[in-house]
């Protein structure tokens, strides 16, 4: 932790833009990457989006990466934590929501001086934008049964789920970092870094990149496809929605929880694989009433335009419900889950074949936010029992966090979650 | 096989651009997804690329996806060959090629016309732009020892190397895939769906994401940085020296070799483990003096400019070299390899952790074409021995594969091969 003390992050740039390297021999040339030192915004931006759009603030109200317009490039990791000093932990935290706001500003982290040293910033982003970064940190249920004298109300561990086929080392953790952007080099850098400054104090647990958002946020996005060919996220909340957002996913300010969760949130984290080929394999039929929308247009099978509100209620010249009683878009929906619901927001992955089968290995990095866990249960338990896309897929990992509210400009992740 | 006979790819449209789901009923609607049916060019462009520019041409004198501009992410698949019958195998590929050709034209596979059977086109990446996908296909040395009478002169398996740690199943293939696009989602897409195609005549063995290219092929393209965060690709082949491509990277026409490689090359995968945090944990002089470079400018230790040529001679006043006898940039120069060289055209990756240290498994999946895989040899031969690099790396996986010439338009990956 000594070489990321507060004096690494000055709060002001003492260097000009870009390089500062100044040529010359192989030893003893001062490298400077201060904070404020903005990366060169190359005109090759590798996503096409102007610098200036695709910056995302990361001080507010609320925590970025949450209800922001959704990127196309996650890599969550999620983190023990391996020191019994609350001090330590503190120190970290703030180093780390310091360096947080610099990368999200597409600055470098800290600053070298000493060649002999590691640099502070690792570089591989150098040269690359901002990319719509974000960075969220959440807290799993382990951290506050730790001596720190911390508490999370209400934030239990999930309960295992029917089907459920969890693997370990990939579940749970004391704290999770999500790093979305349009460049998963980006992303990775973000990821990379914190992990580097947080070595004697967290250890990383496990880490997933994902690719293909799953989801919108606000109504200018297009709704995109996973890779089931379905478009996803038809339903998710929207921003526009403030009383969606109040009722379903802000913990109120003035909520009995410990102050770091005011305008704060959960998340839950499923890695959900699916097989593809067997998927792939079943027709254009069952695949509509697996998923109760038709596969080209997005309409519910009970509707012709995406947009439609699904009719739960129509039934066809047999009776039979137009959206099956098990299909997926019914057992998710409010209507299924007495006016509960979810903000989601998943990628898709794809890491390998299985060994076994030569199938490819993928699936949904399923993401969602909620004010309780509990909401997330209800949807789950209606699903685990009935969904006919059980047939299709497998939970593999599961993770539940405390998600902070957002920090005030000077205020850091360590003191606000240790000051409560 | 069957359900890919020649009829499924028709070569013209019989169905307007777009969706073409007349809304209604639950069961009995003609879907029809033809080649010639773009895909829908939708306004929230992914990568903000504009449609128009990033296509790029299936058919030509070469394969795309090697002296074309590096797109930013690659999904490579190797399989193994499964069948004994060299007609199956024929008419998969001149499918494969036929599916590619529509892909890499934006465009979906096939003609789904009945509801009660699978899709042909899987769907993923409906409604998102080509991306400037190409998809570049290989064989292996194994292929030329079954009994399919095919030859590919001088194609043999690559020696084992000092320090090489090979991954089994993650190394060698018959046949290789090389998808790349600036849309991840697009080049899964098209890995599944030849995956798909090819059920019973060939098997994915592995399959690998990348993103972040690390190399450039023209001088419009800025030089990226790798996971060491050092600008990479500096000296990389060009396309603007056609001399260069002539020498190092094409087989000449009029070589005495089968038909299909005239105009072709031979690439190289190895699968490169970075131990990130050996490296991230190394002094910036360190750093320097491993690479030969300065990590800021990437100008050689020699000089001030990135696009300095490397002066090998000069020293220091120790009379040592200012790029090190070890550097990476000196063993794999021209200088240290009599003239030789290849085309590199490699991707970072990032797939979760070592469950041992809890550091970031990542590196370089490094790609290169060269007309003859000697010129790889030569290099790797300098570099195993003495580049300093080799501390923080570790070769995981290796293959190598001939790339046959491009398609004219009209011709097939099948009929090529064994018309030869």
């Amino acid at each position: 932790m000594t070489s990321y003390s507060e004096d690494s992050f000055p709060k002001e740039s003492h260097f000009s833009r870009r390089g500062l390297l100044v040529g010359g021999g192989l030893a003893s040339i001062g490298v400077a990457l201060g904070i404020g030192t903005t990366r060169d915004l190359s005109p090759d931006n590798r996503n096409g989006v102007p610098p200036s759009e695709s910056l995302i603030p990361f001080f507010g109200t609320h925590q970025a990466g949450i209800a922001t317009p959704p990127q196309n490039h996650l890599l969550f990791g999620a983190f023990d934590v391996t020191t019994s000093r609350g001090d330590d932990l503190r120190a970290m935290l703030n180093a780390w929501s310091q360096a947080a706001a610099a990368m999200t500003a597409g600055q470098v982290v800290g600053t070298t001086t000493n060649t002999y040293a590691p640099p502070v910033d690792t570089g591989e982003a150098r040269g690359l934008p901002a990319a719509g970064l974000t960075i969220t940190i959440g807290y799993g249920p382990g951290l506050f049964t730790k001596d720190f004298g911390l508490t999370a109300p209400r934030l239990q561990p999930l309960p295992n789920f029917p089907g459920d086929n969890l693997t370990e080392n990939e579940s749970y953790g004391d704290i999770a970092i999500q790093c979305c952007a349009d460049d998963p080099q980006v992303a990775f850098h973000a990821l990379h870094m914190l992990a580097r400054m947080g070595l004697g104090v967290v250890q990383l647990r496990y880490s997933q990149l994902g690719f293909g958002r799953t989801s919108v946020t606000t109504a200018s996005q297009d709704v995109p496809r996973n890779l089931l060919g379905f478009k996803d996220g038809i339903e998710n909340l929207r921003t526009n929605s403030a009383r969606d957002y109040a009722r379903f996913v802000w913990i109120d300010p003035h909520a009995s929880t410990p102050r770091w969760q005011h305008h704060g949130t959960t998340m839950v984290v499923r890695k959900i694989r699916t097989h593809i080929e067997s998927w792939s394999s079943s027709s254009l039929d069952t695949q509509e009433a697996v998923i109760g929308r038709f596969k080209d247009s997005g309409a519910p099978l009970s509707g012709s335009k995406m947009d439609d509100a699904p009719d739960f209620s129509a039934v066809d010249q047999y009776n039979n419900y137009v959206i099956p009683s098990s299909s997926h878009v019914r057992l998710a929906s409010q209507h299924s889950n007495g006016g509960m619901t979810i903000l989601r927001r998943g990628y898709g992955y794809s890491e390998g074949i299985s060994p076994q089968s030569g199938e490819m290995l993928c699936g949904l990095y399923f993401i969602c936010f909620q004010k309780d866990p509990h909401q997330f249960v209800t949807v789950q338990n209606s699903l685990s029992l009935a969904d006919a896309l059980n047939d299709y897929i497998e939970h593999v990992s599961s993770a539940v966090f405390a998600i902070p509210g957002g920090l005030a400009k000077g205020d850091a992740w360590g003191d606000q979650l240790f000051r409560s």
